[in-house]
């Protein structure tokens, strides 16, 4: 008797504040499977931490421990267990951090976030992004953008993060687009005006302080004249771009500058920096996460 | 038999979107009684109007019709019935809107609103507060700061509204302070830290384009080395007020100004304003709001 399923090796997973992924891995490198849902740190409580990994990847598991390598906030104080911030300049992976199991089946470790201690800042699973993106470009010397829910600009130099800035640009547009007198105007499609995308990043980077006014002109513009929500949206967008990029012109004035991120977000700030003079190349966040997480296993976890 | 109760003899009524204010009023602009709820505009549906008023003022009503004066977001296309806006610049208050009811025992006038056409700007309400403030200085000549969810700037002269421009300012403040990551460290409490307040204001005020990384600053800083939830509500503040006190700096820069606000609103925006070298006077906003809708009564409606 034989039995035909290939388990894998080890297993990858990025567990964020609002989704899970999680994938079955060869020691090479090689993807066999890949799972995930929305079910992301801040929707779980605790005891649910490791019931809720095992049902995305019980399919996987032997009799023999599986390795698995997290990154994101399941490593902050309030996720699974917490991996202390390494302090930058370092280069992006520490040790991963070893963490009890209650299921014999898994072997779980932890990669640590960064943290920055004057100006204060932290991140948790883009120093995993940096480091995937580093496998490919091992010599990068600039600056990567990691656009998200906080978006992050980190300067790389000798395959260490030397500095970093974070910039809470996605979540005030969620809340802005959703929950302000914005959302009124905005609606719910997905549309961008291009004209009053850049137009609206022009004005903001020339007249940063005038955002919190930009903003309610964006309701103003719509009562009195009517507006299409696809520009509606494009300024908003273009305002809260306007403003990250003015504030990280330091980071990225006369440096190379490479974005990993979701496609979609990458082109929208690749425009926005087209506007600027530069062009960034563009780096799939996913697979930089995934190489990231591999090289995490290959340095931490394989030889052990 | 004899009826002693005193019926008023119009009913003064401030409706915006998360509140409902109403007075029983005589000729002389004497306050009988009052009365008021949450039940501001947002959370009814256009039916229910008309019988939320009448619960809040039936005991005030007999076989006469009474008139009935009101502002605020009752007046627009999505309230009980749209009193358009009149153009800047002109006086705060136009003709009130008679608007049909059901109940025969009240006759409804709701004041119009201001708009600017350019820069395209609206206001609701806020021009029945500027007629309150003008009555009892009709010779104003400055700038009028009326701080609010919407806080909006206005530059008075010969007893007209000039211009006036809308700051975001309190809505950004409550999303962040409820919504955002930040909530885990301003708590639900409500003190402020002094130094950090001006702190955050002078930080702004220098450098305003940073307004996006110095907010998730407020984050890690508590992350990495704890603070009291008063210093990371008070750079929340400070920073917001900062930015929008910059980009006013048109409209204050060498002109009187006065705040008519909730007081202690005023304290928080006079606070920061000295810090930039000016003490506003400080004016209460209820009362502006009814020496407006008497104003509004005596000339719309007393007469008819």
């Amino acid at each position: 008797m034989t039995n035909d399923v290939t388990y894998p090796d080890w297993i990858a997973v990025d567990w964020g504040t609002s989704n899970l992924r999680v994938w079955a891995m060869t020691d090479a490198g090689e993807v066999l499977a890949e799972n995930g849902s929305d079910q992301g740190m801040s929707g779980l409580e605790p005891d649910e931490f490791e019931v809720t990994l095992l049902s995305h990847i019980a399919l996987w598991l032997n009799d023999t421990p599986t390795p698995v390598v997290a990154c994101g906030m399941v490593g902050s104080r309030q996720g699974w267990a917490e991996a202390p911030y390494r302090a930058v300049p370092c280069a992006p992976l520490g040790a991963a951090q070893a963490v009890p199991c209650r299921d014999a089946r898994i072997s779980l470790h932890i990669v640590p976030g960064l943290k920055q201690e004057r100006s204060a800042d932290v991140m948790r699973g883009e120093e995993t992004q940096i480091a995937g993106f580093l496998v490919d470009q091992p010599d990068f010397d600039g600056i990567l953008c990691l656009p998200g829910t906080h978006t992050k600009w980190a300067h790389i130099s000798a395959g260490e993060v030397v500095s970093f800035q974070t910039f809470m640009t996605g979540e005030l547009f969620d809340l802005l687009s959703r929950e302000s007198v914005l959302r009124h105007s905005i609606g719910d499609g997905g549309g961008l005006d291009q004209e009053a995308f850049q137009g609206a990043i022009a004005d903001t980077i020339s007249r940063p302080e005038a955002v919190a006014t930009q903003l309610f002109k964006i309701r103003a513009v719509d009562l009195l004249h009517g507006a299409d929500p696809a520009v509606s949206r494009a300024r908003l967008s273009g305002i809260l771009l306007g403003l990250e990029l003015a504030a990280a012109r330091p980071y990225w004035l006369g440096q190379p500058v490479a974005l990993v991120g979701l496609p979609a977000v990458n082109v929208l700030y690749a425009k926005a920096m087209a506007a600027q003079g530069f062009e960034p190349a563009q780096h799939d966040a996913k697979k930089a996460t995934l190489n990231g997480l591999t090289a995490a296993y290959k340095a931490f976890i394989a030889q052990v």
